[in-house]
């Protein structure tokens, strides 16, 4: 892939003094039109060897456009704030929304390389990032982003001209630095690598596209012609058919919701027994994040459960024990405006928790195969996408130290009935009971269905469900908790 | 103040059982409409004696009211992201918006309190924190919070009494901590510290009511009553005319567009010097922005100017200069209706560098005092108050480490007609050109007034003005690079 941006392609200053003007205004109107269209975003990825000219294309590209509407953001080793979070919470914090244009340098794809050379992670880790990048871009896609990715190339002999003629005139001999010899000298192991990560990680949604960098005016233009054309391609007008139209599959289990109703909900903890096993399970949870070693460690909680089942009473028995300065509970409703120019896990990984943290989420990124599902707020392809890329969100938080424990609370019919009426008749209690309500309930069947095949997608090793049997709300409260102390105690014992 | 909190206040159970009820349907209405009005936000600060039951109350004041419109945020030490910024930043990204209740535990009156017992500050220092406290709180009034401050309290024996008790239960020991017995040794002497700042920062706006908090159900039932009156009175009907209907002063400075009209627009830097000049002004600001010394820094840059000044231009020259992983611009534009939803300065605060980083804002905080200011934007109040809050905001931020730097680049009417003009005729600088700026131009002279009085008014001794003579563009970008490489030179030096 490379060898063809190694022979030293070059545009004569005429026709780049012609050409520039043109191309300027076009993508000034392209960029324009998307920023009305709400479509996209457009997410330019650019990487590539060093000394190419990567950070003067981004330049180039701001110069160009309407500075609005076009953001740059560049990544190095990791800060604080960064390091004590998942791999990935930098690179979703730096995501454009739709109708915006983003350039991300080097993205996701210098760190893995990084390491390699640095000889931190093997081959087989270099693939599973991968398998990770693949997966990730292919999400993005799905949720309207197109994707650009420049690989600015250099050959070796012209890595080495550029580097020497920067460092001959005594004005510029400062942008050339350490780091830039260090890639000279290594240049020929690197080379390989590139090759190999380039081809596994150039898909059809996001294939590379590779220029050869040692000429500007060269390297501007074709980078410029490229995005100008899938700035097109992205306002064309569209076919009214959804461009995923599948019927659901069938469900992994036959009759698999069973794994609900055969719950036993007559299980109760007596009154006199709550109280005792209250503060002694509050206690255990208290020590257990108050423990040294949790400070490498954080706890992310999903409570989910049919309407009135008590999640947030629960919610109150947890938080009852941590202390303030360290957890945030998130109430997860309709996304706002901002957040629906987003991907739908986007504000979810807003509140991913710094080590020593506690995030708990009263509704959760499951409102995708529930709630949407079923009130068909996305279509089947969505939806069905979101066990895949759930599962792999749930596995970036763990690889990021994350410990998460995912609730359903489970209540009967009649019972749901009976704290409706109760709500209703409550003064303090009629807000929590709306018209939302009574509408779920009369798709109960329909959320059955959703929650069972969600358990059954979403229940993994790393990120196991609970069911919690509710209709006993100190029997929940207590399992609830001994859950969470049991999963963070086996977290820390590793 | 505090005695009246240590003679043992009571409420009976039945008292409590037959009002708690009523009062919380109350506050939940209340909280409703809060929410649908748009006005506040209501900011409850709850500090006081450890033991006190400062967390109780905000567990129940959650619990009582819809937790999606109350959020709680609790201050311990500063991690990693908060220790490398100026110390106002964690306080301002937990403000919450306008219609919601939002609870800050301790805020920002414990930090100096704890510096002070620990002899890291002196009583001066104590006396310069509570002076930025004033005028913090008077600001968040001035933008239309409502501040409740609760002072939660306990007499030294009843502390003692209520730490052993918790201590006798082996199920509620561990709710104990260390820290708890160390607060109740130096009782005495943070008493004389507490009645000093109650006194000193109980505020016309912002009073402070101290609630004993030995017995829970009086505790609840008095913080609850004081909440609910606060959200009805933010909720009665105001009078139409203004609160602060005031006439501008007269300009400090008699004749004070003297300043700008005195500048010497003609001038110049040869094109053939330009070239040069740059690389070696961009070589000095590149190693001083890569020194060892600016890992503990951090940049900030302000560029304002009359209207096709060229801020663009000079920005993307001084960036040149910069690491892309170091630095980001804003251009900043009309707040968005998120950002309305705040005081001003916050989407500013929402983008202060962390130690290493740069910002650079194109337009910026002095919007307030420009544009807001000659369209008439916000009251003549508003923008006159905004000189003080500004001065304290880059105050924060030098305090904080951060290196401002502000521009005012200037050129004359007629060049501003040429280039408006030339911005026509070219087809991609025609973005640049509004009606806005048509506009803009007939107010030239208020303008020259604003900018005037801005800058006379808050040209500090730590972030001064610089005006830039811009009608010849490379002689602004040179002026421009040398002052930022200055100053940095001269931060660095200290």
């Amino acid at each position: 892939m490379l060898e063809s941006a190694e022979i030293g392609h070059k545009v004569p200053k005429q026709v780049y003094a012609r050409e520039e003007p043109k191309l300027r205004e076009l993508l000034l109107n392209a960029q324009f039109d998307l920023s009305q269209s709400g479509r996209g975003p457009l997410l330019l990825v650019i990487s590539g060897v060093e000394g190419g000219g990567r950070g003067e294309t981004a330049n180039k590209l701001t110069e160009w456009m309407d500075p609005r509407h076009i953001h740059v953001v560049a990544f190095g080793a990791r800060v604080p704030e960064e390091a004590a979070r998942p791999r990935a919470w930098r690179y979703w914090r730096s995501l454009p929304p739709k109708g915006k244009i983003g350039i991300l340098m080097n993205a996701w794809y210098n760190e893995a390389m990084l390491a390699h050379v640095q000889g931190k992670i093997d081959v087989d880790q270099v693939n599973t990032r991968v398998q990770a990048i693949r997966e990730h871009e292919q999400m993005l896609t799905d949720e309207g982003f197109v994707l650009l990715k420049f690989w600015i190339h250099l050959s070796k002999a012209a890595q080495k001209q550029r580097l020497q003629e920067l460092e001959r005139d005594p004005t510029t001999a400062w942008r050339v630095t350490r780091e830039d010899w260090k890639a000279y000298r290594i240049y020929n192991k690197a080379h390989e690598l590139w090759e190999c990560l380039l081809r596994e990680t150039s898909t059809g949604v996001a294939p590379w596209h590779v220029v050869e960098g040692a000429d500007g005016r060269y390297r501007y233009l074709t980078v410029g012609k490229i995005l100008l054309e899938s700035l097109r391609a992205t306002l064309a007008p569209r076919p009214a058919t959804p461009k995923h139209a599948i019927t659901p599959p069938a469900p992994s289990v036959i009759d698999n919701v069973k794994l609900i109703r055969d719950l036993d909900l007559s299980k109760r903890l007596p009154v006199k027994a709550y109280d005792h096993e209250l503060e002694k399970h509050q206690g255990k949870l208290a020590t257990l994040t108050r423990h040294k070693r949790f400070a490498k460690r954080s706890l992310i909680l999903v409570f989910e459960g049919v309407d009135a089942a008590g999640k947030g009473g629960a919610i109150r028995r947890v938080t009852g024990a941590l202390d303030a300065r360290q957890y945030v509970t998130v109430p997860v409703a309709a996304p706002t405006e901002e957040e629906r120019a987003f991907p739908y896990l986007w504000r979810f990984w807003r509140n991913v928790p710094r080590y020593g943290g506690v995030t708990i989420f009263d509704r959760s990124w499951y409102g995708r195969v529930l709630v949407e599902r079923v009130e068909g707020y996305c279509s089947v392809y969505d939806w069905m996408r979101a066990y895949d890329e759930i599962n792999q969100f749930e596995e970036q938080l763990t690889r990021g130290n994350a410990v998460v424990v995912k609730f359903w609370l489970q209540i009967s019919k009649a019972e749901q009935l009976r704290r409706f009426r109760a709500r209703e008749r409550s003064p303090f209690k009629r807000f929590k009971i709306t018209a939302d309500d009574w509408r779920n309930r009369k798709k109960w069947n329909a959320y059955e269905q959703a929650v069972c095949d969600m358990v059954d997608r979403t229940s993994t090793e790393i990120a196991p469900w609970t069911l919690v049997e509710a209709e006993d709300k100190y029997y929940a409260r207590i399992k609830v908790l001994q859950t969470i102390a049991d999963r963070v105690k086996r977290a820390l014992a590793r």
